[in-house]
């Protein structure tokens, strides 16, 4: 693995265990075997720079589980219910240590780094997309999906806080019933004829 | 006001907007016009032990939004539709830079302080538990309403935190209409005859 890809991991790794804020360079140099040189070197920007970086590996490793999941079920219900299964699995395997770095670092930064907010709102647009494409092809409207996948993205990320917090998987599994009852709500919307029709 | 509750309202205010970790003494004093002698005499613990108290407070100001919107509405769909656009309401007042207190002083701890965790822990059931009374007061089951004021917390979290990433109520809008839709349902689910029955 190159320097580059070993800061943006360790990187990533750190913002999910404590945020961007307790970060400090000297820690991510140290964790990812490098020099404070080589971090400017790759990342003339700095800790921000850096963050950036790593939240995008972050992001692309949350999509990965999700279109893990979207894709395993045949059902569309089942599909976005696994998501939140399949989140609780992942999380429980760190001991609910590592989470979501895009939550917390996005948190921290609202009001003072645009970079690391429009970041974030990158990456999780990227997500509802993702979320939205299995859902209109499950039978969705356009529109529906979009909306709908807003709300998955929101209680993936709710319950996720709340699984961590209590360290168990109860809020995820709760989680899941509930974006199954709401994927079937909308499905039944699509079918039923059209009120005006 | 005392001392002590301008020291706990500044935290808490500090804590919104950039977290625990960025939050530091020195800051929190010149925030309250105290000094750090009196911070330590209130507050033996320091930072932490304030932190645990300014999560406190911000809890049961965000306990007392639910109230309102749990209780003006008439019908309990409406009612728990009702948080989510008052939170947008609130969160746009301040042009989206305050935010959860609990929940990034949560993710920022998780995995060092046991103190912050549990605090974050109590609150998370606090709110929990004013909406499943709500719910039952609505007409669902005790277990079914616990359940699912579970997932209303997780919506109502991450929609905010889309909410204040993107500067604009939509998440949370979004959210309303999806949080009565799954009121509804399990409105409809009581009010279904048992199927073994």
């Amino acid at each position: 693995m190159s320097t580059r890809e070993r800061l943006v991991r360790e990187t990533a790794a750190l913002l999910e265990r404590k945020g961007y804020q307790a970060t400090g360079i000297k820690e991510i140099v140290r964790a990812a075997g490098a020099t404070p040189s080589s971090l400017y070197h790759h990342f003339p920007g700095g800790k921000q720079e850096l963050a950036v970086a790593a939240l995008g590996h972050a992001g692309e490793r949350f999509a990965d589980l999700l279109r893990g999941a979207l894709a395993r079920e045949p059902d569309v219900d089942a599909a976005v219910a696994a998501c939140a299964t399949d989140l609780a699995d992942d999380l429980a395997a760190t001991d609910w240590a590592d989470g979501c770095p895009v939550a917390v670092t996005a948190l921290e930064s609202v009001g003072d780094s645009p970079l690391l907010r429009t970041a974030a709102a990158d990456i999780l647009r990227g997500w509802r997309e993702l979320i939205a494409a299995r859902l209109r092809a499950g039978g969705i409207d356009a529109d529906a999906a979009i909306d709908l996948a807003c709300t998955v993205v929101s209680i993936l990320e709710g319950a996720e806080l709340q699984s961590r917090v209590t360290a168990g998987p109860g809020a995820l599994h709760t989680a899941a019933t509930h974006l199954s009852w709401l994927v079937r709500g909308a499905v039944r919307a699509e079918s039923a004829p059209a009120r005006s029709g």
